[in-house]
This record gives structure tokens, C-alpha cells and sequence, in this order.
């Protein structure tokens, strides 16, 4: 096929094209610069008819098309690979709020509208918007979409793709598909809304989403709790539900090593209790009532816990200052953990009840066979969900050395997070990050299944090539 | 192609095979007698690997399969054409709960286990699992999956397909895709398992299902409570939201015919409520402290709301019997319906803000085009769910006359509710009851997409072939 003609692109849509490389630079390196590739162009639409547009000359021109939201993705699907064949479609001009119902609950954005931006329309509503994760002002409710983003409230709320209703899709075809419905059933056919939710751009484009709302909680209350081990913390996550119900809205651990790294490298942190202690959990809890009955439910849960040994010591929030600065302890880690040198990260989830076995384990694995190795392990423990992640030995930022660690440890993980029955990539999809680790785990016919939904969908092979599946007419990145 | 040898399917699978007339007659005709049909046999497979040699039989053969669980759907989507030519493919003697796991809030089913059986084990180990419907003791837990079934705890706990953690599927080629994970967070690919979900036997078979488990509510309230219009129950709901949070966990409606069909044809059936009012809600508060908690909440409630004109009066219920008797008034509506003769149904869902106008406008234009039918309708308001139901006139048990209403009835309803942006089903699927209505309704990429997606997994056309899509190849029922 001829090179196609940038000129015929510009005349097909209203919006910007991008061909300079001053101006395409910040959208073919991931923000991690973990990934770095070329493209075409960059075509920023501003309305979805736009989007449908560059798909149409797209398909036409069989032109590869990588969509592009925040950049804020760990896994480096938003990254165009390096053949500069691809036309980079980022969504960051589609960031209107198009309408908010507060008597159905529901809100309706598109695609390029920030996570921030959609909690704080909701706020103004007297609405929450539960999803909640560390990039949220700059991450796009479309990439949270298509990634199908987890964060700190899923244990009450779900993940992103349980937070929303419908979708505008802009297909591989150009055609636009109008599924913004705003209902709570709807059983009319195949469920393309959660098809094209998690699929990382490689089946077409979502424009807009309709969003689920939910009343504000009249307050909030957050415990910090040291506990012995985490089979104790798995113990008090059992009690935290039998005792809160859907009051329980977040449930965190971390280790020592974690919070040692965020007192080292964030100036306003402060530990909240004397006693050191080799494992935290951080929980929340919201009460449609008020403070005081949120701080008595707490307290009561605090109490059995320490007749039961299942902590040994506690912190309460008892101000919006002292709520956020022990929620800060929880998400200041990954940053810390950066602070520090290189990384290695795994985002696993596991069956909840095997978590304190996996770490036993897994931990004593990679203690003989990375004795010099320091594990930084945190996570959404409610949500089975883990950030296994691994530093440098103290004093080391981390060489080559260390970066040539990631392959077998990435292995030595993974390999028993399946024979846990667990998962590879709980909340931050496969990109290309983890696309071959995925086949690897996965089965024969599950592969099939997905690669027949590929080529159904996206017959030509262009939308995000070798994201999420290998595309065995490109390169490999 | 030659007729099948049903010996050679006799030999390919463990189970039994019903071939005389008075075996499969129960399985050819749906339980409100509205459509029959004929098969080749029906297999009845006692193991996962068993459905999935029989598939595989089918497959070579091309023989049409139609899945049957327990029988109870509205749509028709379990009942074989005239044809004769397909093979019936029952569940229900998969019927083992594999396994349950309390810490994790997780267990497994095999499809033809019924819903009661599954709420059964669940409270056995202390946990409840919400799916809750009228048919609960019949239907089954693959039926209600591949039919994404709701019932009148969606509001606070989704319908099927959020209660649903991992399926293992039989393709049509005969394959098993092992889908049973436990994980809350798994991005690792197409969200298969919600593809299968409420497809109705079309895409493939399940065979068993990860179902999500909760704490069980330390006490539940529920309030009769009188509105004066549907106006009024929607600013309850709202109120209900803001003061309850996730503590409310019913929010039905129901009009003053509703309650006569009920005191008229169950004999146990007692109004709550001296006056009569127009409308009615059925509200239901779940509480993870104690019955007090629960009964101070909703007094509250109902205060607030009478206070504000809202609702005009209210009864409480104060003892299990009271909390079963006023549930029943709303139970029984559906079949005090059947009771009085014939009925035109419609299962119908709206954006919630947009209910009482649809109420009052699609009200109006039926009395006036129709002016000797009563209206019969209820349903689960929070939710936006209406069963916007039709009988014939009083005294009368509704004749031909009364069943040639059904299509005009049905385009006047349907128009409206596309009008408002709502879903001509919302919970019973389309089978072929609203097969080609959908059609009518759906725009042409959806209809597309929806068609390439069965023809990518099954591309024979074999399973459940004319339900949800017109299959070409077939004679319309």
C-alpha cells in the first residue's frame, strides 16, 4: 500500500493533526518512559463524529490506529510500537460532560474528560462518583474504560466496568455505535458494553460512557491498624464485613518496608502509631448516618479485633486533615517506592482466603533466590488485589543488574500467582507489558475465543495492534 | 445432510437420552404453554464434559441445540421450533455446588443447580447470595445466568451478571473454556464471561458458574407505604437513597389494582393500610447492626416522607411472619394476574427520572385507544423497571379478541419506551418473544456487531438457533 496522503486526514475531520515532532513527542513515550515508539501523526477530534471519521480513513488507508487517553497506563497500551506506520488518536479534545441526572443517578461523559473532573461534577451534584485511583486528575474516563480501572473502592463500588451503564463506540469501520443507555437492565441482546470495557482500544474506540452515581456517604471514617501477620488481616477483613456490611468501603494492606519507604521520602509523612509493627491495613468506612455512628462502628470493630488479637494497635481519623493524611500513608507508596530507584512491579489478584499463604510462600521463594531483593507488598486486599512489587537492596538505585532480575521474577511471580489461581494482571491490563506472559497462562481455547472476537470485530487488524494479543502481521515490539 | 444416527449420541456422552414422546413432551413446551415445538431428543448429560461431547456431536452433525434449565423463562428462549430437527440440551442434572468459600465470598455451582438450592448453601455458611426472583425455586442457576435474570434486590446488588464471578462454558465446537475464576479484579483480556452472560444459549452452554457471596444483614425492615403518584414514590426514592445509602435493598412499586387482583385471589392476602391510595411502595431496608438499628432507620424515613407529602401512610412490618406477609402482596401479583384470566405483559425499563411521566402519558394513550382494559402495573422502581402489564376488561377472562390486542398493544408500549430511552426488556431477555422487536428497535451497527459476534463463536449457527437473532437459515417460529 502507498504511503497515505496526511493531506486527505486533514480534510476528513474537524480537529487538530499533529505531524510536527515537537508536538507528537509527549504521546509515543509512555509517562514511565518505559515505552517509546513513532507514528504517522497525532489527530486529536473534538467530537465523536471525528473520531468515526479518522477510523473511516483509516480502515480505507489500512492505517493502524493506537488510541490515546491520560497516558497514565502501566502496561504501555496507549504506546504506538516502532514502525511509525500508526496513526495516534488521542481523545484528549472529547471532554465535555454532556448531561448529569441526579434523580437516575447517572452522568454521561466523554471519552477525553478526566477522572477528576467526573468525580468532582458528581461532588457538585450532591453525587459520588466512587472510582478512585492515584492518577485520577490526569487519566481519562475513556482509558479508565478501556482498561477497565480498579483503584481503592472497588471492594464496595467494582471496578470501572461495574461503574457504567453504556458506551459510544466509533468502530474500525467509522460507524458510530450508540449504546449510551442509562439503565440499570437492559436485556436486549449481546453485552458489547462489557466487550468493548477492558479491551484496550484493540476492538474500536469508546467516545462517551453513561456512569453510574451514588448518594454521597454523610461521613467517612478511616482506621489505621497494625496487625501481626496477614492471615491476622485477612481475619479482620471477615470481621470488618460481618460487622460493617457495604459500610466497609475500602480495605488496604501494606508492609513495613512500605511505609519505612513513604517516611523516608515524603516530608509531611508521619507514622500514627509508636509501635512498629510488620504489617498495616488501612480501612474505611462510610455511613449514611453520621460521623459519630461511622466512628462507633469502627470502634467496636477495633475492639473486637484487639480481643481477638487480630491487631495489636489502631489510629482513628477524627478530621477531614487527619482522614486524608492517613490515606496519604496508602498512596504515597508507589511514589516512595520510585523515590527509592528502579522497580519491578506485579499487579496480581488472588483468591482472597489464599492471600496470607501466597505471601508466605511466594516471599520465601524469592528470599533464596533473591536474597539481595527488598519487597515493597501493598495492595487492595479486599479486592484480592496485590502490588507485589520489588526494590533494589537497600542503598542500590537499581543497574542493569537489577533490570535483568525482571524476566525471572516476573516468572517466579506469576507462576504462583497460577498456581493460586490467580491473575497476572488484576487492574492494570496486559498492553504489551504483559501480552506474552498472558498467553503463556492462558488456555488454548480461551486464546481461540479471544482471537475470534478480535477478527470479528476488527477484521483489518488495526485498531492497537499487539496490544492485549500478539498480531502476527507486525513486528514484535 | 443425513438424519443424525441418535445412537452414535448415545454413545458420545455419559447421561441419559429421551427419546419417547412422553419423556421429552415436558421439554418441548414452555410453562405458560405460549410456545411448543418439537426435537430429535433430549439429552440429558449428568457431567461439564458430557455437554461438551454432545455439543461436539451436534457439531459434526449440524444439529441445532437448544438449552433447557429449569424451564421458567417468559421469552421462549428454551423451547425448541416446529422444525424437529433440533436436539433439546437439559442442564438439570448438572446439579452439584462444587464448592463454597466463605472467607473469599465465593461459590461454585453447576448450571442446573436451582437459584433456591444456591441461596440455600449460601445462608448454610453464613453468607447470602442476593439473586432473588418469584420462579427462585424452579429456575436454574444457568438459566438465570445465560438470561442475566434480575429480581427485586438489583437495586442494591445487581443483577445476574454482577453477582457472577467466573463461568466454564461448552463451546459449540465442544470445547470447555475454564472460566471458573474467583477474582474480583482479572484484566487480562476480553471480558468473555460477560459475553456469555445473557446470551441466551446462543454463544455457548454454561456449565457452572463462580458466584459472588455477601455478608448476610443482621435484620430487615420492610414498609408498606401509600403514595399518592408515581411522582411522589420517585421523590421517596430519592429520599430513601440520601438517608439510607446501601441500606436500601427494595424499592418496588405497585398501583391500587395490583392490590385488589391480590386480595382478591390469595386467600391469605390482608391489606396493610386502612385507606386506599392510588399507588403503593414496597421498601426494604437491610442493616448490619441490629433490628432496632434497622426500624429507626426507616421510621425516620417514613417520618420525613410524610412530613413532605410523599406518602399519606405506612406500615411496618415488626415480626418475620409481618416482613413475609407484606413481601407476598407484592409476590403475588403476577399470578393473581393469571388468576383473572389473560394477560398482555410488558417488561420494560426507563431512565428512573422519566417514570411517572411514562406512567402518565403511556397510561393516557392506552385508556384512550384501548378504553376497555385495566392496567396492571408494578415493578422494581429502583431499578427503572416496570412490569407494565395488561388484563381484559373487568368480569371478562379475555378472549381472542382480547389476544389480538397483544401486537398493537405491544407497538404502542414499545414506541413509547424508545421514546423515552428505555428497554422493551429488561429482565426477561428476547428469546423470540422480542426477537424481532429488537430488531425493530436496535440501530444497524448495533445489529451488525451483534451479528459478528455470533457468527465468530458459532459460526454453524447451531446454537439456540432463531432466538435473540432472526437466523436465516431457519423458518421463523
Amino acid at each position: 500500500m502507498a504511503e497515505p496522503n496526511l493531506e486527505t486526514l486533514r480534510a476528513a475531520f474537524a480537529g487538530r493533526l499533529l505531524v510536527d515532532a515537537a508536538d507528537t513527542a509527549p504521546f509515543l513515550t509512555d509517562w514511565r518512559r518505559k515505552w517509546t515508539g513513532r507514528a504517522l501523526a497525532v489527530a486529536q477530534p473534538d467530537t465523536a463524529a471525528g473520531v468515526a471519521a479518522v477510523l473511516a480513513w483509516c480502515h480505507v488507508h489500512e492505517v493502524p490506529v493506537v488510541p490515546h487517553g491520560g497516558n497514565t497506563g502501566l502496561s504501555g497500551g496507549a504506546t504506538p510500537d516502532a514502525s511509525g506506520r500508526a496513526l495516534v488518536l488521542s481523545l484528549a479534545r472529547l471532554n465535555r460532560i454532556r448531561s448529569i441526572d441526579p434523580v437516575s443517578n447517572t452522568l454521561v461523559a466523554e471519552a477525553g474528560v478526566t477522572l477528576q473532573q467526573v468525580q468532582d461534577a458528581a461532588r457538585e451534584a450532591g453525587r459520588l462518583f466512587p472510582l478512585s485511583l492515584a492518577a485520577q486528575g490526569t487519566c481519562t474516563i475513556g482509558g479508565n474504560l478501556a482498561t477497565n480501572a480498579g483503584g481503592v473502592q472497588v471492594l464496595r463500588y467494582g471496578n470501572a466496568r461495574e461503574l457504567c451503564l453504556g458506551l459510544e463506540v466509533a468502530t474500525p469501520q467509522g460507524e458510530m455505535w450508540g449504546g449510551l443507555r442509562g439503565l440499570r437492565k437492559d436485556n436486549t441482546g449481546y453485552d458489547l458494553r462489557d466487550l468493548y470495557i477492558g479491551s484496550e482500544g484493540t476492538l474500536g474506540v469508546i467516545t462517551a460512557a453513561t456512569l453510574k452515581l451514588f448518594p454521597l456517604p454523610a461521613a467517612q471514617v478511616v482506621a489505621f491498624v497494625a496487625v501481626p501477620a496477614p492471615g491476622a488481616a485477612l481475619a479482620l477483613l471477615q470481621l470488618a464485613q460481618a460487622q460493617l456490611g457495604s459500610g466497609l468501603t475500602a480495605f488496604e494492606l501494606m508492609s513495613e518496608q512500605c511505609l519505612r519507604l513513604v517516611e523516608k521520602h515524603v516530608a509531611a509523612a508521619r507514622r500514627p502509631l509508636e509501635s512498629v509493627s510488620p504489617w498495616y491495613v488501612l480501612l474505611e468506612v462510610s455511613d449514611s448516618q453520621d460521623e459519630a455512628h461511622a466512628a462507633a462502628a469502627i470502634e467496636g470493630l477495633l475492639e473486637s479485633a484487639l480481643e481477638q488479637d487480630l491487631a495489636t494497635d489502631a489510629a482513628l481519623s477524627a478530621s477531614g486533615a487527619q482522614f486524608k493524611a492517613l490515606w496519604a500513608l496508602r498512596e504515597d507508596i508507589s511514589e516512595s517506592q520510585g523515590a527509592e530507584g528502579k522497580t519491578i512491579k506485579h499487579d496480581i489478584s488472588l483468591p482472597i482466603a489464599r492471600i496470607p499463604e501466597f505471601i508466605e510462600r511466594t516471599g520465601a521463594a524469592i528470599e533464596n533466590g533473591f536474597p539481595q531483593l527488598r519487597l515493597v507488598v501493598f495492595g487492595h486486599m479486599g479486592d484480592g488485589n496485590l502490588h507485589y512489587n520489588v526494590s533494589p537492596a537497600e542503598g542500590s538505585r537499581g543497574d542493569d543488574q537489577f533490570a535483568a532480575l525482571e524476566a525471572p521474577l516476573n516468572r517466579l511471580v506469576h507462576d504462583a500467582v497460577a498456581a493460586f489461581n490467580g491473575s497476572i494482571s488484576a487492574e492494570h491490563g496486559l498492553g504489551v507489558l504483559r501480552r506474552d506472559e498472558a498467553a503463556r497462562y492462558k488456555s488454548p481455547v480461551e486464546l481461540r475465543l479471544m482471537r475470534a472476537v478480535k477478527a470479528a470485530l476488527d477484521p483489518k487488524g488495526l485498531m492497537n495492534p499487539g496490544k492485549v494479543l500478539v498480531n502476527d502481521s507486525m513486528e514484535r515490539l
